[in-house]
């Protein structure tokens, strides 16, 4: 499949790296090739600079936002949320229109410091909003409540966990699903929540999951549900 | 421990009576006793009339909400997220103040119908506003993320899940911790997440709690952390 992925951050690389070594056409949407190519400061996470990531993956290509989601038939968000419209018009309406718009992105608003509150939060979501701006897109929402090395690496954490996914349009949801299964989701583990109003919900997990985070000192885990 | 628990619904029933079973003193707060008493209508969800219940719990008091707190070591917020203002200010901020108040509460804004938003989110939370409004409590969120049978029973769930707390007061978190253990929650199972602006997270998780109670057809389940 034709992907491509808007934004060069830690969760663009993992989700480039992974499904271009499952053999899919990945191209990275930003919004100055130039400018991110040259990018030889390490990441904020003390993580390879865009250069040194892409070096180990010669076959991702680089383009701007328009020219990465031209050609694609699957859309990926994987930019910051409150950059995720911006980048996204700058993709281009007609280049959204009728696809698969993947939005695994959150709406952090680090503007009062950490811990992050939602730029938009309980009557509303970004999955929403980006729905609203390109209402012939067909969004769905997954992927967002986790750590990108387990968006990629499931089974890296022991045990039944979990991916969520909610969307207003069915066949783009089995699109999505088949994708999450190839990224080594079980068929069990990917918990369809219904329509894109429960975007909601899955985002506003983000502030507990920061707290989870913290506390156990590690990104390394996933939620999981008992039951009986 | 004298125990009061505000809040005459089925979450306020479930924690009486099991603590009462578990040796404790414990008094149910309402409005006006002696219209609690004389309900006999079902409860919402098919449930006995609190008159029924409490004919099978004789030994549980019922009082206004200032009788019930006044001599309680220990006070639960049981009551519905809209009315728990209004309920503790009827406790009296005297009968409050030094005391431990475990929030167990919810605030679930069903004003535009199901399924509901929060009335405070996201850079605020209910027990933050509670711990405000009555500065010299000792405020504790826990319970609030699960179903009231699995509050009381989380051994009727399979597997390692979850119950969060957090609050300002490290004391009076131990002494919601040794209840959890009472209750039946394993000591790895009772999850610390510090402050109580943590309270937001474990609030806003409520969205994707309702999500997941209404594709699973069930409220017996809980959150749980698969982790390396």
């Amino acid at each position: 499949m034709k992907i491509a992925i808007l934004g060069t951050g830690l969760v663009g690389q993992s989700l480039a790296g992974r499904l271009e070594a499952l053999g899919h056409d990945v191209t990275i949407g930003t919004r100055d090739p130039e400018v991110t190519g040259a990018r030889s400061t390490p990441g904020q996470w003390g993580t390879p600079s865009f250069s040194d990531w892409h070096a180990g993956h010669p076959r991702v290509r680089l383009a701007t936002f328009a020219a990465a989601a031209g050609p694609a038939d699957l859309i990926i968000n994987a930019t910051a949320g409150g950059a995720s419209l911006g980048a996204l018009s700058a993709a281009g309406a007609e280049n959204l229109a009728g696809k698969v718009v993947l939005d695994v992105a959150n709406p952090l608003d680090f503007s009062r410091g950490f811990p992050p509150s939602l730029s938009v939060a309980n009557t509303d979501s970004l999955a929403e909003q980006i729905q609203r701006a390109f209402p012939t897109a067909k969004v769905v929402k997954s992927l967002n409540s986790m750590n990108c090395t387990v968006m990629v690496n499931p089974a890296g954490l022991p045990g039944e966990h979990l991916v969520f996914l909610c969307g207003d349009d069915a066949a783009a949801k089995q699109t999505v699903a088949a994708l999450l299964e190839e990224l080594g989701w079980a068929q069990a583990a990917i918990f369809d929540l219904g329509e894109l109003t429960a975007a909601r919900g899955m985002e506003m997990i983000l502030p507990l999951w920061l707290s989870i985070s913290q506390k156990l000192g590690t990104y390394e885990f996933n939620f999981a549900i008992a039951r009986r």
